[in-house]
């Protein structure tokens, strides 16, 4: 009887998102088989033994050797930031697909190099794993979109709020996180790079950002060039306009909420947020309770994104999130956390160079 | 310079009520001028002193010398129920037009007294103040409903739901009440004539009712054939079904929400009620808050059924509420209120006499 | 290296719902191994060939051959209601699991039959699937009210209201579906036996019911003692109350919705439907999707159905929806389609006995 | 028999405001009697005369004719905004009270020079019209706020949207109304410099702003300066960002929509717009409408605002709303358009000074 073709899969890092990755392939992907697994940390080796290994799941301390695992034909990476770039491009080379946390960096120059090294390698997907993009809600605003339903996408208001975490977690994160725009506003740039694409599929070209923001209840968070609420705005050269908020200090949970607003209607994403259908009638009025974590919200849409990876490497197809898009938002980012750095407003030119306001105020005329 | 034409209204009865009534026809209501009011509670005429004698208008503590006030023209009644019928009849009797808070009384002879009344005096408008009529979210249902955007209404559920109050209040109140299906489902009950009524105006003819009830806080309404919670079901002999639902207990405040089920759509009034548009982003999730109280949630409903009877007796047109229709809606329930008590179905032909089960049985074969 | 224990699981039926049960073993429960599955339907075993058997499924058109299956542990019987019991005795009495598709039969004596087939093989565990229990919301009500946060549940409004379908389907279905009361309300129905549950677990005994309906669009229905709008009551001895509506015409799809009244707050689930977390913006106002069908509304729930279930046959728990309870349902079920057929109200004694009127009416002075 | 203290107050202009002023002081406002209006518009006095003089309010052609009728205590200034700062310094000079629609002028220097006239006559009351203080969320939003329920507040997000308009009554507009900053985003300022003032009263003191836009549908507006979607970030000294958004092409509505984020809890205003408390079951989904205009939703605002502004002229109380804020409101809004045009972010110093952007910057390090 004849099995039908599954992706013989690993995952890189075994910590809070790669323990859910290694999941999600092991028993909600279908089309998928997790095979092996990597973690550098015995604490999640231990976890991972219990978790994984009795289902078949081989176990590994180094990476380069899990690369080589027989019949291996794709990498799921969820280690630190840090090393996102260099297990990619290893394992690019290696002839895995990967699948890659977001940020593949917080530095556009490492991003780069990545997209180059994936370039070099076109029978290899690589995607960056922005999950929002796996979001029925989003699929299905991006589908009438798609249709033209909205007219031409113009104005785009998107916001990245995790609760507050009053442990000082988030000061110490912002060592490593690349700040506030990169690693939470990315998710909003990738939405804004996606709506606003043109139906050619190139992406708009950046325009100037500029970015301001606060510590109203972190104040450690400067030391890193840090904020906990941060708002920008991004101009595209197509007369399209993101603009973007940031907090680390929602008093109720996660609320990750987008409006697309287009030339003939609008839609919106989780502008009534809820963690499901219950409402709570106190004597203080009615109550419904959100999602308390990014997982808590965008769960589903994990699962979606292996799903939708698995079957493109299987089948040959797309990777369904293009890894020019992904770069560009990291550049985009950067440059949001630099003019909130240096307080000034930051301009490019079509080429997507950056150049002087001086230049770019003359090219208005 | 002409002045425009204003009716020449008293308010009877300055309770809580009453109060209002006062203050709507006095400053909220153009074409209405209040010249009079009564009150025979030295309290209530105190009050009168201070916030309607300043303006000019006239107090009675004596209800018949009222109703020779010069030039009075109309009446507002807001006295205790079981003087509702009599000073009606008196007014009509007098010329005036009247306006009754509803019920007309809990008795239907009562009732049909005050309707024989109005009919032998076609030139006095007499109207019961189903206030939910004139509230903005119930008249475009019945806007949309009349020009068939549901088609044929067939299923109507409504509720009227108090916020508990633990003073004991409401066990009081029932000795005189008529009971929940009388008091407060007697809404209900108008809506679903109204919303059911044909396109020619024809009352539906009630078939059946049933109702059941339990006092889940408060024992004492027991002694008065009362419960706290009560559900009863009205079949119409026009196929269409009423069901209905009213509390004294509610957690939050009030809660009165009706749907309209027809047979291309359906409408639903207040099944996502607020006191206004803020929302409250707090540690335990999103909160609303809701109206308190009856007023609360209608005193617009109640500006507009002064402004609308004012209309109704400066032009001469038929009043809004129809009184074969506010009668219609005592019998039916006070017939549930029975069934309540009873613990038995009551069944009614096409002309709305009672009849045995058995008979009604038989003519469903 | 040790495999861990899973569940070996058949699958009867392949059908809508019998195709859904054979995915969410094979791809969605980890801990469950699908290896076999029957259906009598060539077309039903033509899908399976490509979509079962390739993944180790073993097909069969005979279901007692199937229940010989080797290892075999458990089967999801999930054919046409007619033969549930029939087959779910069969395999009780193989030794094998039953999750078996609600309901049991929409005969009463037949249901009985079963749970005593069941209660002379305890060390098998049968269940019934009522999916709503599982879902994520009504398992955070029921979290609630556990815990005492709404009080003493009291009154509980539920309905399941299904997209009208213009085929003529509905019609052909009333043959087999027991009626509207048998078919949607018992889910209800079984929602009311489990929020109003004792503290020690003792389910409500039902005290009476009544039940009236139309046919709004289907006048067909009538022929099959059915209708498409149908309206109950079920009163229990504990003073507590159930009232249901079901429809076969709601003009947007699923709606399926319930309140959960208690003496100090309340829980509503789904009163504010939606597919998902998108609005849209339009020039006639704001609009919401709802799920269209019933697995549209309760997907996760049967997956999460099929994860209980599993776990409670491995670990040797107890099923998380008792059989005493389901078998409730259906004779609360019956007995409302009953009331509805012959216009009269049913009375039940506290040991469930059905009795006469005169005799309930004397018990209540 | 004493007649309660009623304030004489006269209207100009009665164009499509004017003419709700005039209604509302004539017939919504208990405490004030319209004794008086002016209009230079032949057609507008056609209206008056219908519809003010019966009531017994004189009519004239010539502001500084009405200005003189005995006993007059008031204005109400609801002319085009050219001639507001005129009008309004006439009154204030005539002694009268004043009640002025923003803004007060579309250029700073008039309106200071306002601002300086007022303040050499503190015996007048002379305020600014921002409706949306007078909304009942607003207010329940700014009471929650005084009372530390959010914390501090941190950010505001606000918005106005009006619906789109295909007749090109935006592009003339645009020539008169300081563009979609001045015009629209008006109320939006005047929001943050509510919520953001210090529990002493001290308004915030703008830190920076900058601002894009598009135009999405109406090209004519470049001419003007102006964009039919504006987008703004305004920094406060003081450690708050307000961020804004303006429109002229929704396609629903009107929906102004304000988010207050504090450092404890957050408060939104009209994120769920609605028109009243019907939802509609369509084929397609359940459909909300929302007001189509600025006034269909702040109606009760303006009445309200009336009302506040009639009682602070007879109890010689402080007007509700500070004529220092209103001036701040323009200073940011002109600022902000200017940033529009010139694509430059704008600085200025703690004492309200503008100030080159290096030397803004040098002061940050």
């Amino acid at each position: 009887m004849p099995s039908p073709r599954r992706l013989k899969i690993a995952v890189s890092g075994l910590g809070r998102m790669g323990a859910r990755h290694a999941n999600h392939f092991l028993h909600r992907t279908p089309r998928a088989e997790l095979v092996a697994a990597f973690s550098p940390d015995p604490k999640e080796i231990a976890w991972a033994k219990e978790h994984l290994e009795p289902w078949g799941v081989t176990l590994y301390k180094n990476y380069e050797e899990m690369l080589k695992h027989e019949g291996l034909e794709a990498v799921s990476i969820a280690t630190v930031t840090t090393v996102h770039a260099e297990e990619t491009i290893k394992a690019i080379e290696a002839g895995l697909h990967v699948l890659c946390e977001k940020p593949l960096s917080t530095k556009l120059e490492i991003c780069e190099q990545v997209l180059s090294t994936a370039r070099s390698n076109p029978e290899v997907k690589v995607m960056c794993g922005f999950s929002r993009r796996f979001d029925a809600s989003y699929r299905q605003a991006y589908t009438l979109t798609s249709r033209g339903q909205i007219g031409r996408p113009t104005i785009l208001r998107s916001q990245t709020c995790d609760r507050y975490d009053p442990s000082g977690f988030f000061v110490q994160y912002a060592q490593f996180s690349g700040g506030i725009f990169v690693d939470c506003n990315i998710h909003d740039i990738d939405l804004a790079l996606w709506f606003f694409s043109s139906a050619e599929g190139n992406l708009p070209r950046v325009k100037s950002v500029s970015a301001v923001g606060v510590t109203a209840l972190e104040p450690g968070l400067k030391e890193h060039g840090d904020v906990d609420n941060g708002v920008g705005i991004v101009e595209f050269h197509s007369g399209q306009i993101a603009y973007l908020y940031s907090s680390r200090m929602h008093p109720t949970g996660q609320h990750d909420e987008t409006v697309i607003i287009g030339t003939k209607g609008a839609l919106s994403v989780n502008n009534h947020p809820a963690s499901n259908l219950l409402e709570i009638a106190e004597s203080n009025g009615l109550r419904k309770e959100i999602p308390q974590t990014y997982y808590g919200r965008f769960e589903a849409a994990f699962v979606e994104e292996a799903r939708q990876f698995t079957e493109a490497c299987l089948e040959g197809k797309d990777v369904p999130v293009d890894m020019d898009s992904s770069v560009e938002a990291v550049r985009i980012g950067c440059a949001l956390q630099e003019s909130l750095r240096s307080g000034k407003k930051i301009w490019f030119d079509e080429q997507g160079n950056r150049i002087e306001e001086s230049k770019a105020l003359r090219a208005r005329l």
